[in-house]
């Protein structure tokens, strides 16, 4: 078998565990978000700040990917929310039955919000459904404003883009606006946000932006439910 | 064949590509570097503060691997050096192949050091050697101070860790020390470098290293020449 073989066999046998997932996620009413960027970005402390922003109100809890180290897991519980850590050894992206695996283990469930941050890469994790609801792209202002066309996979396929890291823009050569039009053409139906985990900026419009999607997918599930259908 | 066979065979072909292509540099007297990191640590950015340094001096070259775009070639033949982009497509990383059928394009023979900037990633580019003198890790101080242990795959293997943007030191929470020991743990006998490409701060320390390595090549490759040898 050929290595364009043997990566279809793969993303065949992931796709149709992710749809099993997310038939269980849908069943559950739990919204799951799959989070992507380069190492750094700031997926993490993205998190902490949300879940210092939602916990109060919505049940949340996380599965960390990363090619080495719990760190990332601990620094969620620390928050006080169900994490689990998963470790790919060499791997550069999660796939469906890791999470699955993971899932399987036990206490995350019943969550309103399961955040998925994968491992900290621009390209691999882009091909593997995970069974979420969305996709997110994180790029930090230090990053440099040239990424959503040199990554344009990452970018198209992510229902927002978010900007992570504005308190530095004083300090850094970033145009948002040329982001802002590059995300656009790349993913014209897609959410554009601009947040600081470090002031809190933009916290608030990202954490509306979830319940509005959890509220969405309830409706849609309820309405699925409702007599006649 | 599994995936892993597949993965296997693929990095053995690598192998004999790369090792060919380290017989043509030491033939040629050319020392390559091979640059790794996170999409947005700033790899072009030092290398254009590295051409601007040292091309009057010696002669520079640079192939630049991206998912998408002719971007980076672009910026460093605005500075005056040979420079060709393979675009890669999909894939996370060069490899030996890609490399030897760009040079066999020609324009960029007869160099003194020849850079080699990989696709923007932490992890995939890590196995692939490209007949490379040595490997760099980049790192900018936006990315966090845990990545080393979080990364240790490439962090072991690069013969030096430069820590970029230090210019942004004041404004982001980024303990140099405990990077230091992390890599000192990782690869004890590796450079650590300090650098802001913006500043122009440890940019002449790394050019420095860069003179020392091709120095060193050409004098070892002058003993093996030597009569009695």
């Amino acid at each position: 078998m050929s290595e364009i073989q043997v990566n279809r066999r793969l993303l065949s046998e992931n796709d149709q565990a992710a749809a099993l997932l997310r038939e269980k996620f849908g069943r559950e009413g739990t919204l799951v978000v799959n989070l992507i960027s380069s190492p750094g970005s700031g997926k993490t402390t993205l998190l902490e700040a949300t879940v210092a922003a939602m916990s109060r109100t919505y049940r949340l809890a996380a599965i960390e990917g990363d090619i080495a180290t719990e760190r990332d897991a601990d620094r969620l519980r620390r928050h006080g929310i169900p994490a689990r850590q998963i470790i790919t050894g060499g791997a550069c992206h999660l796939d469906a039955r890791l999470v699955r695996n993971e899932l399987q283990k036990g206490g995350l469930d019943e969550a309103d919000i399961l955040f998925i941050e994968n491992v900290g890469n621009l390209v691999c994790p882009t091909s593997y459904d995970l069974g979420e609801d969305f996709k997110v792209a994180l790029l930090s202002v230090a990053e440099g404003d040239d990424k959503p066309f040199k990554y344009p996979g990452i970018f198209s396929r992510a229902a927002a883009a978010i900007i992570t890291k504005i308190d530095l823009l004083p300090h850094v050569d970033f145009d948002v606006e040329a982001v802002r039009a590059q995300v656009n053409t790349l993913s014209p139906d897609g959410h554009f946000l601009l947040t600081s985990a470090r002031t809190g900026e933009g916290v608030d419009g990202w954490c509306r932006l979830l319940a509005e999607k959890l509220n969405a997918k309830r409706k849609a599930a309820d309405r699925a439910d409702a007599p006649g259908n």
